[in-house]
């Protein structure tokens, strides 16, 4: 045990977590954090314009750097990132919030201060934190240590955000610590069970003749995604991904069969009507998708980060990455047939070059632009719906927040992410109505010199609802804005490549015409009631399932 | 009682509590009570960028116009209003909030949805409501109109938000209804307390040789400002405003003594040291005032809204308004003295023409163009600090939000406000940091033709924050911004006027040519350091309140 100030610690510990961004905004009772923070060395601090952008800024770094910090200030800053921190739970993305809070006996003695209720409540705002975090502390040099390191484990390893208050007159109080560096150690599990449930997935799959894979995005938090695709590649078994499971798995392999759910008639739904073992990692979304109804219990093997359910028989205390790591190692009798049908032919991009652009023939066409090793965020709405089903090459990434789709979120995200992966190129995707949400972020992003490629889907308003009621209705309007000079205003001595497009041949110049020389910005002008098809239907579905059957979405039923 | 929808009555029963806009933003839960809302005339949705915005805007509306209303949609639009519903809470504004949620059958079934965590739980979010709400209900066709009611007036009377959540399959339900049109109804109290309140506030008048009145926010939350000024006028009592408590009453009369706290040699703190009788109405905010010391119990009476303490002894179950309205009407037999000091002098405003703008010449040169008819709103920081000492106009209306101090709040509060009042001439005075935060609703502003006059002060970051801790950190500093590009990028089509000034005669020349023909946009470039003598002050002592005395803004005590 050495000493150190609690707030250096706090700095070392995220860093031997692997953060390098803490995203945030100044205030009061976090200044002295923020002068620790400039003091330690390979960590530093990205303002941003609002404590929301800066949530989901961390959320974007965390998906793509594994885990994120991100620093508010009491009150103000907390609640203003909260619905940030809340899709990071919804989403199982580890991201530290820490808070600057007033000082210690101000707490105690309950003083009326601002940026709170000033009637001396401090527990209004943690009890708000708690809803949406996994567990959260108020640091005193007598727990600082542990709480810290407790806090960054339990963020790790159950991937979820945790709460960290800090009272300002505090953090340059030393403090014992621990000397054995932290890292991103997995969780511990029970050998016993671990090796009882290897040894029951491996007797399911020694007896298979019809096994596939189902993979949902707690396959990616889990950190198996690597696993899985060794799997399937080595044992030959086919693989279908949920739309929220999205370029999880590669999805030009031969053992590709499509996004779940599929229409009744697709090959994807009959080989899983026939099949006798379903390996589902592991679908968290139910509304909406069939898995409502529930796969085949018997035959079905649901794989979660910390336990396994075997036909119906559930395995606390497993490890699943250990659990996968040990089952490539030990190997699997397979026994099963190989005549899973083919993958979905990938449906070339034809479009009329002349033609005003509209949803049906621009994502074939943009689709054969991603390169293996792009990140591609898709917005809620029009952008997510496409891309959800939009064949992607192998190792081409994909980010959305299909759960809490929180709109606005991507472009924040997308600041995140390349702060993590400079090196990759990124791609957002993103309607007018989310972009003007968090419109300001594109500052932080242009003025740090990174590179994007952003398509604003312009269509006047919020498509998304159109569909799902309002079709004409003037609440589903939002204003023009002239963004080419929005990109002038936010980032004044930036050189970005502002293209209008209207048709697909004025697309195709502008993306054969990329570079990451700069960063581009695709202005697409849509038709406000053009959109996917599934988004179509999606649309009448989700109005079915809100307003009922007997609903306002049908006018002559309605009283 | 007759039959109505749950929507059509909740609209009607805002409308008839005054209420003319709704702010908000369209979601799947509450698409339906959108279109509900455009069936009843008279009161009309103001779609906003983004749901914090609207929160902010609904508080500005209210503080113009009485009591506000807010519509989102359930989780991710509730989480990001909240941090305004919050400031609505600490300040005492009255805001209706209403969140389209899931249909009750999700509910109740625990259905893993979209805008939730997906596990079936639906408390999380009305629990974090909770704590900054006067009350909440989530209405059933068979609760409906009771809660609708008891919530209406508990947000008027009590000067809170409620919060009313409307399960998206339900809106179009018939429910009974109360057919009494509902009204700001006074809250009820006790006649016999009331009676004897009145009694000893004028027994303690009668006596009293040296009377003064300190006016604070709730006395206009409380609407007793004009009948306060009237009692002033009337007996001849002196008074002084909290600094929170600005231009509620009249500066420009002889009685007024200035603004409180003020420096222990100033004529009001003598005055206040030999008054035996303070009227206080009623100090809600103690740190870094001396009010956390307390006025004399013996001398002064604390007026609220609904309780009165009269020398220590408390009379609850009161109405201020009323008892206010009584004593006026009864009289008061006064006796005191009236040689209390006079108003302070106003400064003239004295300036070099050619020489860069400063904070200490910049506001008295503001502050000769304010009429009586505007409402003038100044953003935490620089712009509320130097305000809050400016002499004002008699009837020129304040709006600030100095307890919960959420920076970017007043861009939004300034469109709620001009909405309520549109015939008034209206000013906001913000930091640039400030303004990134919400930047976007500059364009739901101008694009509804809304003519403000907006004054930046261009600081390049946290000038506040600088001088609490970081004078000279990056932390502290935002990026530039071309703000002339802005205003294009928001409002393509309206002719604003934007001016950059940097000398005092530039910006006469500016205030000297202003119409209200069209908005006006000036920016002012001021030093990173330059700030009003009061805030450099003010954040060497939040130093110290929240680092405490050894803290880090003292590098040579820390270890």
């Amino acid at each position: 045990m050495t000493q150190t100030t609690m707030g250096h610690y706090l700095w070392q510990r995220l860093k031997q977590m692997g953060i390098r961004y803490v995203f945030g905004v100044p205030g009061d009772f976090n200044l002295q954090l923020l002068e620790q923070l400039s003091e330690v060395d390979g960590i530093e601090f990205v303002g941003t314009c609002n404590e929301l952008n800066a949530a989901y800024a961390a959320d974007g770094y965390a998906r793509s750097n594994g885990i994120a910090a991100l620093i508010t200030t009491y009150g103000v800053g907390d609640l203003s990132a909260l619905c940030g921190v809340a899709g990071s739970f919804a989403e199982h993305i580890p991201v530290v919030m820490i808070s600057g809070v007033p000082p210690m006996y101000a707490i105690r003695n309950r003083l009326q201060l601002h940026h709170t209720m000033a009637e001396g409540n401090f527990d209004n705002v943690r009890t708000a934190l708690k809803q949406f975090t996994l567990t959260d502390a108020c640091l005193t040099p007598a727990n600082a240590s542990q709480e810290i390191d407790r806090a960054l484990n339990y963020c790790w390893q159950e991937r979820c955000p945790v709460y960290l208050q800090v009272p300002s007159n505090l953090s340059y109080l030393e403090i014992k610590t621990n000397d054995v560096p932290i890292t991103r150690a997995p969780a511990g599990f029970d050998s016993r069970q671990q090796q009882s449930a290897m040894g029951a997935i491996q007797a399911k799959f020694a007896k298979a003749k019809r096994p596939v894979m189902l993979i949902d995005m707690d396959a990616e938090r889990a950190q198996i995604s690597d696993q899985l695709q060794q799997l399937a590649d080595r044992y030959n078994i086919p693989y279908a991904s949920f739309l929220t499971g999205k370029a999880i798995l590669d999805e030009t392999s031969p053992l590709w069969l499509g996004y779940y759910p599929a229409s009744a008639e697709s090959s994807l739904s009959q080989w899983l009507n026939q099949a006798d073992l379903i390996l589902a990692t592991a679908p968290c979304y139910q509304e909406g998708s069939p898995i409502a109804v529930g796969l085949p219990t018997e035959q079905t093997i649901y794989l979660q980060g910390f336990e396994v359910t075997i036909a119906g028989d559930v395995y606390e205390g497993v490890n699943a990455q250990v659990l996968l790591d040990s089952m490539l190692e030990q190997g699997l009798t397979c026994t099963h047939r190989s005549d899973h049908p083919k993958p979905p032919s990938r449906r070339g991009a034809t479009y009329q070059a002349q033609q005003p652009l509209r949803h049906e023939q621009l994502w074939p066409q943009i689709g054969q632009y991603f390169r293996g090793t792009d990140i591609v965020i898709g917005e809620n709405g029009c952008a997510n719906i496409a891309l959800q089903t939009l064949p992607f090459p192998k190792g081409c990434h994909y980010i959305a927040q299909p759960i809490w789709g929180s709109i606005g979120f991507t472009l924040p995200a997308l600041l995140g992410s390349m702060l993590a992966q400079p090196s990759k190129r990124h791609w957002l995707f993103i309607g007018d109505g989310s972009f003007q949400m968090t419109a300001q972020e594109l500052s932080t992003l242009l003025q740090r010199g990174l590179k994007p490629v952003i398509v604003l889907l312009n269509n006047a308003g919020y498509t998304i609802e159109r569909y799902i009621f309002g079709k004409q209705a003037r609440y589903n309007d939002i204003a023009q804005w002239n963004y080419q000079a929005l990109l002038d205003a936010l980032a004044p001595n930036i050189r970005v490549n502002y293209q209008k497009v209207n048709t697909h041949e004025e697309l195709a110049q502008t993306l054969d015409a990329l570079t990451n020389e700069q960063a581009t910005f695709i202005e697409i002008q849509l038709d406000p009631l053009d959109a996917p098809a599934r988004l179509q239907q999606f649309g009448a579905s989700f109005a079915e399932f809100d307003y009922g059957p007997r609903g306002p979405q049908h006018p002559k039923k309605t009283t």
